[in-house]
């Protein structure tokens, strides 16, 4: 695992809440998921991915109105079509951990959703492979 | 596991898609959340339940702009406070099968967040068990 | 009117309430012909149908925050180029009819929204008709 | 019926699309129901109002992705605890009705939801019979 | 300054509210700038219009969940690819003025965003500028 | 100006565009805002802040659906009651600036609103402020 590390901070709003007042699991999975596509596009220099794979998950504390979640990925390794992400979600407010998610893998495509090869093996901390050329 | 059965049929609209027109993944996952609490709260009785644990999830295959899915929920046990249920989602358009979750696990609680027997043990298909007394 | 029976749990969430608490009679309509919708290119084997007419619609009962609402449809005909369906919206929770609409139709149309002729006659159960050939 | 005439102008906008990009039945009636509540609200001088009725509606041409509509309301009456109000529809784009709805009854509910004499009887133009005593 | 003037109505939802209960500031100017958009293609009679620039804004009073507000705004000037309106809104509950805003900018483009001369030099209090020719 | 430096990705998705196909002023603005109050509370150690003023905003460069988008925010100034931060909006795609403002001020509240006094002085690049004891 490279030392890459990426930080997204989430405020639990009304409208993620459920019945009786705590963060939804699927909202949680949603911002998960997105934010984790947001770092694949950066390290692969494409748009053009999907999610294939997550590992189990872990719901470890709940979450509550106000709260202000705190995402940390990190990059468990380039594929030759895929990149595997890591997730750890933490509630600032409480400190305690709410989400673990070990493998999270998604892979480059083409137009018509058929692996391609993306050619990265190393961690970027920038967008600079997202830029079209000038 | 039960005979029970539960489908539910969500329709992927404009605001599903993803930068290239694919389904998001989270957002099935967040619909696969959010209707598995349906089942879990009409069997165990309460709308207290939170998601504690997903099995790993495979992605299979794409959905795009106005294909219809098919959720195919089923119990795959009764707990003391929990229930665990399996899903599987299926493109009614192009039959192939999109999504599969061998469990995901959802736990009654009282109004601290703390785990409660439901005292549940069969399937029901009907929603009787949430009705409040008159 | 055939047997089919089509049933939809929705759980109104804080997003789905008005200034004072109670379900929207918009997002209620809402729901009730975006479930039609499904009902209708079900049975009629294509994603080309708008809503044509609503007959009148009675809201009876409240529904609040954490309730459970049952949406059944039924067929009341098949017409040319049409479908009617009924609808009747019920409270889990508290077992109160919320809404009733004898007439939703809908209409298959053509790229250019006009309408064409659908061929069906009879209520099917499953989604086949939808299945675009393998 | 009063002269009152009530305007609202909404763009349509991709979120609101069916799967062939036309205007959802159900979007626009939410539409049109969170603004006629709006009407309601300012000429009873009460935030605490329901729906309760609508009179049959028909959909006589379709609106599409940029098209703005203009929503045209008028009161039909003031009943004890009710106000009635229409609603016509037109796309400005095309010129054509896109809805028409003779009828949508709201009524003043006290906290638990019993109707209450709202003691109005003419129209007004402004709002404030909303405003709180300073 | 033209004696145009155009009125909208906005209602503070649960889902408008930031983790204190108040109107997030971020949501008002999604609204402010969304109506505003609104009175540029009326005026300018095109769809095709983009927002250059705002002056500074001052929030000068907050609102709160089932308060409602009116969007006042004035035609400022008319450029020859753009359009300059102000805004100002009020809570109609509390009758504190809300937000000010002197100049809000639209300009008239192509469909590769450059700007175009929109040729309109006169406010308009209907929408035929938009009517597509029969 | 500090050297604090926060930044935050956002990727455009269909449901921010406009009728043209580009960003919506207004969801940017949202962004820009959302993003902002959440380093206000990290700075300031408290929920209970509102937006009290924007400076000027200029809008250089449009973005389109898929491209992604950076937030960089930095502190102006901490104030006894307020933080003034700035944030300059970039498109990782094209390379252009998409927006700058220059002054965007947060005040700490109490539970009615009035501005109370934070007593922070420096920046911090953690949540730490927020935790609450435990």
């Amino acid at each position: 695992m490279s030392d890459y590390r990426y930080l997204v901070r989430k405020w639990v709003k009304p409208e993620d809440l459920n019945q009786h007042g705590a963060l939804f699991g699927g909202r949680l999975l949603q911002w998960v998921d997105e934010e984790a596509a947001i770092v694949a596009v950066t390290q692969l220099g494409t748009i053009d991915v999907v999610t294939r794979h997550m590992s189990e998950i872990g719901f470890s504390a709940r979450a509550d109105r106000g709260d202000l979640l705190e995402l940390e990925y990190r990059i468990v390794a380039f594929g030759r079509t895929s990149i595997t992400l890591s997730c750890r979600v933490e509630n600032a407010v409480t400190g305690h951990e709410v989400l673990t998610l070990d493998r999270i893998v998604f892979v480059a495509v083409d137009a018509a959703g058929v692996p391609v090869a993306h050619g990265r093996t190393e961690a970027t901390s920038g967008t600079e492979r997202l830029r079209t050329a000038g």
